[in-house]
């Protein structure tokens, strides 16, 4: 039988008011709920991305390509590391932003690493990796 | 100022016991610091897909090809939403399983719908959508 | 000195009248200074495709995905040869049509015959192989 | 019937004797086989690059990513022209050389001037343009 664990949490209030319209919103019973459901999605990606063995990954990042070096920065962080970047897809969204994502595969730690320093770097808007399953 | 709500959180024990090992791993304080930085990181997202401006985004999927017709189904549903898919990006990681990356613009609540229904098709084994900006 | 070697060629009446109005229109001289511009373009990429060392090249391939199998046939044959197909990249031309474009590297003649697989697969409806240096 | 025209042809004779090679190691029954065979290849490239309806078509480049300036430029030419450049794939070969293939549509005269400006760009290696059918 599932055993089940009741505990206090401390939230700012403001960001408390935003979560309660998304646990309305997605139609989740109650905030336990939609704390389980989002934890429960959180522990897989943290675990694949602990997993020693090899995994697949997408690093999706979008950017001002008119940005001093930048696109001369990550294409060589790429580089350095194309034993983990199978290949890159690039998107023109507008006349300043560029869509990019990266097929990676490799050990976890090292695509997390890869990953953090793409992100990082000054200028990406946005960016996001994704550690999936080889399959296996 | 910031001010604090105290709620109680009743969770599954054995998903607590993992999420307790992830909260030291990571490093937080403690899970109250923890859930809040995942709910903030999970709002982030979820408000972007509600978004009625248009939005950029990645899907990815991993499946094996070799199951009947999947490759079939997953192709229709992108020419069907041809006008959101702008391109796709496949790896084949091994004898069997692909990575597959699709580059969707437009709005959000579309590419969302074009998410689930490709994330939910029989034989793909794990699928991600990451909604991001245009950058404007 | 350059020497040059005169010799008559035989062509379909038909296809020359064609020729005759391409080496006006991209302004060549004459026929034979035509015939030995295509001549030399012809022998750089067939003798990319006898090199025993390591090549890249791209294939691109334009097909119907609705046509039975075919997606499913094309698919496979990839992935029986995914030590040459880095990845490839699919793009929804209208309801029907796919452009699709793989990146390998390899052999050249590994990737020739791979090639010449994909592009008699029936239902392909044009494809061509690009081979090209790895730069070094 | 087939009706046959006989004319003479001016060859430097070093490419000539290269030539002969190519006729024999691809089994073509005499010179003026061989000369017909690639002249109808490339007037079928040469009709579809003066389409005035849309065409389909990928530009291929191998370039060194650390020249200076030239990421930029080749990305800057892209999105100068992004309503006719769908996605790039970008594979990178090993420290220096990247393979770049850009999926495009449009006019083929306008693809024609994207590719001709991308090729001819300072420190690209080689690069080349397949015009292809959208299938209808």
């Amino acid at each position: 039988m599932e055993r089940v664990t009741r505990f206090g949490v401390s939230l700012d209030s403001e960001l408390l008011d935003r979560f309660d319209k998304f646990v309305k919103r997605k139609g989740y019973a109650n905030r336990s709920k939609a704390i389980e459901s989002i934890i429960r999605d959180y522990l897989i990606q943290s675990e694949w991305e602990m997993e020693e063995k090899e995994v697949a990954g997408t690093i999706t990042m979008v950017y001002n390509h008119e940005k001093t070096d930048l696109v001369d920065i990550l294409t060589d962080i790429q580089h350095q590391h194309r034993d983990l970047v199978v290949s890159s897809m690039h998107v023109h969204l507008d006349e300043h932003n560029c869509l990019e994502v990266l097929a990676t595969r490799g050990k976890s730690s090292d695509i997390r690493e890869i990953a953090d320093k793409l992100i990082c770097t000054k200028g990406v808007k946005h960016g996001k990796l994704i550690i999936t399953t080889t399959g296996h």
